[in-house]
């Protein structure tokens, strides 16, 4: 069995090292000319900058909370804290590097070499990041796993989640806030006052709009997605490690003692994950050759290999292991359940919906909002379906191991997932690289197609993140409710029940409800407040740098003072929803009890999924139904047209909704699932 | 004992006997001219044409329910049903017709007698709805108490609660869409593109506008309210008739018997309701001394004189009655509790909050409807902490028992808080009518600075809404869970309970959580449609009757066509949400069990409570901050000024988000408890 721990890790180093040949790949392309170098140059610092500034204000806190695990908890699961936080951190700086290396290598592909060629390194710049979200997770849990892969020290392991979960609620808050005040910002003074189109060089903001895609859309991202990998893998170890010896014998029926059985589904996450590094490896590489049947059919048949090779894999693993086919039946849920969600996701911003609010633009901005959000809410019922299917079909045949197991199985090709995500702002830079450059309609034509895709991928990649957060959350909150009676048991006291009649648990349920609300409007008002900054900043600039907005040749914007702007706005405003999310379940946790605290993370699960989708959602319409009349697809619509304005109006109302808020829902409910799994033993 | 419920059912009638009084007091009044009679004669014949659609479509409902609840229950439960329905159709009516005699004649009295007089009569044409839904409600749970007042046949009451709700579901949704239709459409038309102001008689909408406040706020409101009072004391009931002996003797100390003792705490809601209807009736009257102290003052004591009144007769009462006095610490939570959530709605539809939106309309629309949404999201928080501490403090002291009573305590002085509620639409019209019968500026102040407090009560009445919904719903889903446990026992099962980690209570609490969100987004899709008709058929008239729009003598718009239309999109739009209501607990009762709806109703409650506040709050401060810049309040802005005009688009969205969306959460969340609570014997 110890051959699997380290098949794991190798697995990962050897993921790793695939990352670093793409990452150099990308690296050999040519930046095209002296202007796109220099304008690339001030993106790749931006983001760099705005990392490092970041990670030393997260390492104080992370430092904090080691202190206070090695205190409370074991000096081992500090550490576990510590690497945690420490792979998150590489794979987001790992990720960033690549974008910013590969925006600019995109452009000049598209310039030299056509649409197939910018999509290859777009595409191979998004994989550094994919890769090693994956393989620096498997290189984690499986080191871990060696040491403390045993039912009675497997706890340790959990600290590792929580790492990676501080680290990502920051970074995605953070980030969320950066991008989105340096787009609203730059947007409303350029588009709307000033008159001038996106991404064009006068706009002081517009470098800080790029760097604001890499630091959100990359590295904001890619925390968020590393956190429910390592937590679907955590969460069903640690369900493993506590179900009972009839339950773990019902599932490994061939194993020869119930810890045979144990050790064997504490493992089986892990081999799945080795299974899913390998399929993506594949399902990336297989680009090389899809490329040439367009952009769009080429990101979602990679994905589909991935998915087709993991539960090929998957099946023979299992059968062979004797282990109940119900749990293959698990990940096949949970695989198809996250490629459902992403096509719901899909329906919503790209489909009819779409139309319908480009429709409601025609009588103004309000007919506009109201549809929006109609549709925001609408959008709730279905992907919350998939999820209750899923629940319900993967406990039928796994019990909540199986649940477990689903979310493992939705992850496990993260490889590619967060590829195609990470490919999106690639492309988005590379269109704003091509316009500040002014590299012609051609090159502009070919990064437009290829950042419209963009779009749409990341509409799906957050339909996905959401539902691989909330099956996340969801095992983490089972595997709690298990730690907790773990210790009970061990202490002789009866198992906690957390029966939601009881008003304790109604009063969690409404603390945890009532979060991702507070968590919402503090974030939409950061970047309301930092939006504000920049837009004085940037009329400051039109109004004091003379030539600027006339655009004399030589006059050029202090892009540095809007970056400065933003990062510094965002480092300010991720404290508050950061420090809630951690206190919170701490809080309730020991003033109303374990009991309190289960429903708490009920509330907040429930409540966190409903806004996220919501948010995501409608954001992603509103967008797609500006850019609807911008193309011409709505009959006597275009820009500059009375419903265009209109549009713009909802296209920003949804900027903070889609990358701020929405995609913060996600981490704050695993984020509270993973404390309250590491202080269960304390609750006791 | 019987004595007790004697009582109650003639204070009911006694009740009735000062509606009765107050009605004819407000008929005597005179009308004004004839223009205004006319004026006034429209708006009447458009109410009450739309409620008698409206309860004709109702009337097959509600006998088809009759049928299905006489074959599956019982007939007594069927004609406790009916009663129930009748009850709340007749206090709608009721009230509706007061409305509509006194905005007219609040009008007349402004212009002979000033604001003094013209407060009177508006808040006495409100007192008749006020009056008439907490003696309907006495009236109707006192003789079914009579006949079904002890434990064994308690159930038969729940009929009557279920019935109260499905009247309101309908009228709250079909009266929001109505008035929201009429006031959007119209608004958008004549403010927005014709430029001329609102209530302009030019303007075909507006009479359908008016009639919207009286269908929409004044009966729709009625039949809410209704609901929530009769659920609470029902609630209550069915808690006490279904607690364990131990618990009975432990509240009702003095009692000789465990069955002395449950007759008594079964009995308390209905002796507190008496108390609450007593103290209602001096706060009205005393409206006749306040009103010289200014209309805010003298709204807010009037109801704060009721509710010293109430606690202090409570508290006689208790003590005397040899019940625990934690169980009147539970009437004064409740009682507190309701005020507090008052005021924090005050703070946020009338305080800072509202100069955030107002500055923030300076950048656009967009901005203004990010920080309006940030408030509404930020705005849950402190509401839900009260409910949470109501909870806490109130099931300490007395229990599950104690929870229902902290509603009832909450609710019992309905009859003045529901006629300050009246008062706000009556106030709305009477400004409506002046303006469209040219009363001049004089008028036209008086019944706009009663207008105004309307707002600031309404915004308030609704969170009082939302807050007794919520604790009306948790003491309903305590009592459903206590019902089934009841039946259970019966046949020697053991209790269920609903332990949130099982996966068929997490699938319960993701639907119940996703149907709130769905019917929102129904009934907003809704007004959207409505108002889009609306807007056509108003441009209609101006493009085609010749001198409309100029005003030329003689000619009129054919406002009955407005009417027309928000009356048959109302009606063919409230089915669908009703329709939904109804069926899905039933639907997840019987195919996923008692669990799963135990599951479902905390995540509707909890889900349906906080999109309620975010809506209700968010409406209240857009509307707000839009007055805000029309009264000057906001440094440089105006009415026409640009920031005005993104004021308007908040202002328009909030309209459904508070008038209709919004409250029928509340109705939702109720519903969806009392119709599990009468299937809950089936379930077993």
């Amino acid at each position: 069995m110890n051959l699997l721990i380290d098949l794991a890790w190798l697995a990962g180093v050897m993921g790793l090292g695939v990352a670093g040949i793409l990452f150099f790949a990308v690296k050999k392309e040519s930046p095209g000319n002296e202007k796109m170098v220099e304008i690339a140059q001030a993106i790749k610092e931006g983001s760099i900058t705005f990392i490092k500034r970041e990670y030393q204000i997260l390492v104080v806190f992370e430092l904090a909370v080691f202190a206070l695990l090695y205190w409370k908890l074991s000096p081992e699961t500090a550490f576990a804290f510590l690497g945690g936080a420490g792979c998150s951190m590489v794979a987001g700086l790992a990720g960033m590097a690549s974008a910013t290396n590969a925006n600019v290598r995109t452009c000049q592909a598209a310039r030299d070499g056509g649409q197939d060629k910018a999509l290859l390194v777009a595409f191979n710049g998004g994989a550094v990041m994919g890769l090693a979200v994956a393989s620096l997770g498997l290189i984690g849990v499986g080191v871990l796993f060696g040491f403390y892969g045993n039912p009675e020290n497997a706890a340790v392991i959990n600290g590792f989640a929580m790492g990676a979960s501080s680290i990502a609620l920051f970074a995605r808050v953070g980030g969320g806030i950066y991008t989105k005040a340096a787009d609203v910002g730059s947007d409303l003074v350029g588009k709307v006052e000033a008159g001038i189109p996106e991404d064009d060089p006068r706009n002081p903001g517009v470098i800080a709009d790029n760097v604001g895609d890499n630091v959100g859309d990359v590295a904001g991202m890619g925390a968020d997605i590393f956190e429910s990998y390592v937590g679907s893998m955590i969460a069903t170890l640690a369900i493993a490690a506590t179900l009972s010896a009839a339950g773990v014998l019902d599932i490994a029926r061939g194993a020869a003692s119930e810890e045979a059985a144990r050790t064997h589904l504490m493992m089986l996450p892990l081999a799945l994950a080795v299974l899913g590094l390998a399929a993506s490896v594949v399902g990336i590489f297989s680009m090389r050759v899809l490329k040439s049947i367009g952009p769009a059919a080429a990101l979602r048949y990679s994905t589909f290999i991935s998915a087709g090779l993991l539960l090929l894999g998957a099946f023979m693993l299992i059968n062979s292991s004797n282990i109940a086919t119900g749990v293959w039946l698990a990940v096949l849920v949970g695989s198809v359940g996250g490629i459902l969600i992403g096509l719901i996701t899909e329906y919503y911003t790209a489909g009819p919906p779409v139309r319908r609010i480009a429709e409601a633009s025609k009588t103004g901005a309000a007919t506009n909002i109201i549809n929006g959000l109609a549709i925001g809410l609408e959008s709730c019922a279905l992907p919350v379906v998939v999820i209750c299917i899923t629940i319900y079909v993967a406990n039928d045949f796994a019990g909540l191991y199986g649940i477990g197991i689903a979310a493992v199985g939705m992850l496990a090709t993260v490889g590619v997932t967060m590829t195609v995500d990470a490919y999106g702002p690639v492309a988005d830079n590379a269109g704003g690289i091509s316009e500040m450059a002014g590299l012609g309609p051609d090159v502009r034509a070919i990064t437009d197609s290829l950042d419209a895709i963009g779009n749409t991928t990341a509409a799906i990649g957050k339909g996905f993140a959401i539902g691989s957060a909330a099956l996340t959350a969801l095992a983490l909150f089972s595997a709690y409710s298990m730690a907790v009676n773990h210790v009970r048991a061990a202490q002789g006291i009866e198992p906690m029940l957390i029966v939601i009649t009881e008003p304790i648990v109604v009063i969690g349920l409404f603390i945890g409800g009532v979060l991702p609300f507070f968590v919402a409007a503090l974030t939409m008002t950061s970047v309301g407040k930092a939006a504000a900054q920049m837009v004085e900043e940037i009329r400051r600039q039109f109004r004091e740098i003379p030539g600027l907005l006339e655009g004399k040749e030589g006059v050029k914007p202090d892009s540095a003072r809007c970056v400065d702007i933003s990062t510094r706005a965002a480092l300010k405003e991720m404290i508050l929803p950061g420090v809630v999310a951690v206190i919170s379940p701490v809080a309730v946790g020991f003033l109303l009890g374990a009991e309190a605290l289960g429903g708490m993370l009920a509330g907040a699960t429930l409540a966190g999924v409903l806004l996220a989708l919501m948010m995501a959602n409608a954001g992603g319409a509103w967008d797609n139904a500006k850019k609807a009349i911008e193309t011409g697809a709505i009959e006597g619509e275009q820009k500059g047209t009375d419903a265009h304005h209109a549009a713009v109006v909802g296209d920003t109302v949804g900027d903070p909704f889609k990358d701020t808020s929405g995609p913060s829902m996600n981490i704050l409910i695993k984020l509270m699932s993973i404390v309250s799994l590491v202080i269960a033993p304390l609750l006791v």
